[in-house]
């Protein structure tokens, strides 16, 4: 991987609210008033513990509430990164709302773009300039495969990253998801709604095991989602087949090999009507959260690791808790790949792909008070729903560490569902004989008879399996 | 596999209810009174598109109901064998009440085995005589490994078979899953209560991968259930680490190699108060369920394939329906493997193991009927719950024919998730396609948004993969 090659900030001043004045590029600090934590505090069970960090929150009679827009310098396209300077610094308590754009918007730009001032600066693209032109962790010279600026290698519009102060490697950064919404469509001609694309792509699970010709293809799946909270389902509009796509540098994309290439629209053949009557649970969440890992200077955006990331699951959604393990100062955390509902495996290798605004809370748990908590040694990311612990297991846990110098590449030829189990089971005996203080016994009968391990990704290179227990199992008293 | 070897049943008429008189060996049949077929008609959608079906239900004005009890006469232990002359035969629509039995009752003699005449009847064993000789689909003289009749290779208690008039191959059978309760302890010692035992064992997923001393072991967890219905949870008792034991015959079992071998409880180390407050949900279920298939004389029960078997679903419960293709004449139903709670993946290599009774209704689906019905072509096990429709994938489909001559020993060298996986994947497609007259790129993209692919189990030999496609997805109309 080449060094990075981005134009970045160059300052870490916090954003103003940009979604009145969405073309602003000034960027200055606000407080959104004082929102109360202690709401927010009642809902963690397993940072609650950490005491050090709620007389923290007690000394602080007002928390921040700061902004960060969605726009052309806003975001990192396709990596994480140590590198990146933060657009906002945050103390622990503080709240964040923050605008994520779906990579895949320019699969429509009518309904995903137009009119919208923040995703079309991030996808302005014609000859002589990009909105934003790295786009993955590979070469800007696209001297690997020719396909752009970063080669695409990582496809996720990344907004952030955030820096939480005082962040040192080894504390926990408990991520709280106060609110998710959809980003309604700007376009007039389609008020009340927002819309989404389901790629299925080159690298779904299912693409060299197709029984319908042509094969192979790609279809991408246009999706409309209510936005006045009538409906908590999505309905499919239309779906067509990716045809080669130039881009407005050139390059003909035959496949989905680049993110943001423009699709034009008088090229493909819209099938309207497509899986009528079918309604999509929605199940809004986002598909990268996480923290800038140590291991490389720049990374594809892709495979979730230790620091969170691109993790899939739709239980990352409006009330849960992320904790992560922090591994670079400042923690530095980065919020994309929206999604509007998934299903347990991501199979096709995407999910319904649509722009959300989230709000988080941002808590910072110092290492030093950790010890005898829940989160004590805690070395990968860790969900926390109103009922639920969920952990996630990957092919490699650390795969950076893993697997070597070549990691970046390796991971994608090394997947495995069977080594994800592996993974999940050993953190859930951990979770259980930490959190719960079992023995490994104990830990491993109630992992058999009363934890649900499911398939959360088959698509991101490092696959995913999450185990899942209920907290209703840990609410009995004495009998 | 040698030919099959087993004490038989001389005829094949149905049972008496051997609930009140549970030592009864006399067989005969009975009605017990018409059973209303309406009310469980409404239960089935993809069955009750089946036209032939229901006007064979409606032409009969009353439906038998048979009591088949779990004794030492009505069960076989560890193997499917098409060979198997049937207890009862019944005509479609009739319902059977189906005793199973644990065969990890001897883990706790007093509280699952002790007082209760049908658990004596099988497992009694002593120098001279064992209550039921062949335990699995090994040898009768134990050649292989010395361990005993059949070996264990497999290791199910079986109630059954269960003959279907008419059926054949090519046709689909529907069981509908009427009721479920546990079996109560039948030692006045624990009045209102049942027991069940999770074995943490070799074949578990954990055994080679364990972190505290001594590795590896093998745990036993004794779990307490409530038959008064006042708790939906089961709790621990006690645990105890598996010591080497003699069986009557002799043989020592260093680890857990042959089922119902009496636990010596002198000789292990009991530990109370084990996962002390942990509430396991009760999801009582039955790990076996299913049809003789055609490829073997004799079958271990140990891996699930398409005529089901050992598919160890929680979902497989009260309310559930499973569609079976029907693979020798007279289908061939047996239950077993009871289970008072599982989480999707059994890892351990056990659930909490517990005695059940259940009343299923038998509705045959003959292949004439089938054509265009969402039954036609079905060639897996299929499970519809109230809310769910729910595919089963395996490492190998049919591994009896995908794997050869020496399928039943080389299905434990080839277990995968990955396999499962793209198996679930296939049917679930399937399933959408046929069912739901979906194309193949409406199917992916809906597998990718809607469905939730989940770890049935890692323990059975052929491993698991579950999809579960919600019907609500289904239930909206024209928009």
């Amino acid at each position: 991987m080449d060094s990075l090659n981005v134009p970045l900030p160059t300052d870490d001043t916090p954003h103003v609210d940009s979604l009145s004045q969405p073309d602003a590029t000034s960027r200055r600090g606000f407080m959104q008033g004082a929102l109360v934590s202690s709401a927010a505090a009642t809902f963690s069970t397993l940072g609650a513990s950490s005491q050090a960090q709620a007389q923290t929150e007690a000394m602080r009679s007002t928390l921040n509430h700061y902004h960060l827009p969605a726009t052309d310098k806003t975001v990192h396209w396709g990596y994480f990164s140590k590198n990146l300077p933060p657009f906002i610094e945050v103390m622990s308590g503080d709240f964040v709302t923050i605008e994520t754009l779906t990579h895949h918007a320019y699969d429509d730009f009518e309904r995903m773009i137009k009119g919208d001032p923040g995703a079309e600066s991030v996808f302005y693209w014609d000859k002589t300039r990009k909105g934003v032109d790295r786009r993955g962790a590979g070469p800007m010279h696209a001297s690997l495969f020719g396909r752009g600026a970063g080669e695409g290698l990582g496809v996720h519009i990344c907004t952030g990253p955030v820096a939480v102060q005082g962040a040192e490697p080894g504390d926990i950064l408990e991520v709280r998801i106060i609110d998710v919404n959809p980003r309604p469509c700007a376009n007039p001609q389609f008020p009340g709604k927002s819309f989404g694309s389901n790629a299925a792509a080159w690298w779904g699970f299912h693409y060299n095991d197709m029984i319908e010709e042509p094969k192979p293809r790609e279809v991408i799946t246009i999706y409309e989602i209510d936005t006045t909270g009538e409906r908590d389902w999505a309905r499919a509009l239309y779906n067509f087949r990716w045809v080669p796509q130039t881009d407005p540098a050139g390059v003909l994309h035959k496949t989905i090999d680049y993110p943001g290439v423009p699709v034009d629209h008088s090229l493909v053949q819209e099938n309207w009507g497509v899986l009528k009557h079918v309604r999509v649970p929605i199940r809004p969440h986002f598909g990268v959260l996480g923290l800038a890992p140590r291991e490389a200077d720049i990374v594809d955006s892709i495979p979730p690791s230790y620091t969170g990331g691109n993790i899939d699951d739709w239980r990352i959604g409006k009330g849960a808790i992320m904790y992560y393990p922090v591994a670079v100062p400042k923690a530095l955390l980065s919020v994309g790949d929206p999604h509007a509902g998934q299903g347990d495996s991501g199979l096709c290798g995407t999910a319904i792909e649509c722009s959300l605004t989230g709000t988080f809370q941002l808590i910072l748990h110092k290492q030093s008070t950790l010890k005898g908590t829940p989160l004590e040694n805690l070395s990968y990311p860790l969900l926390e729903t109103p009922t639920e612990y969920v952990l996630h297991g990957f092919s490699f846990p650390n795969y950076l560490a893993d697997l070597g110098a070549k990691a970046q590449s390796e991971i994608y030829t090394k997947s495995s569902v069977d080594l994800a189990m592996r993974d999940a089971f050993r953190k859930m005996r951990h979770f259980l004989m930490t959190t719960q203080g079992l023995t490994e016994d104990e830990a491993v009968s109630l992992m058999s008879v009363g934890v649900d391990f499911g398939v959360t990704q088959v698509v991101d290179g490092n696959w995913g399996i999450h185990a899942v227990v209920r907290k209703s199992l840990f609410a009995g008293g004495e009998i």
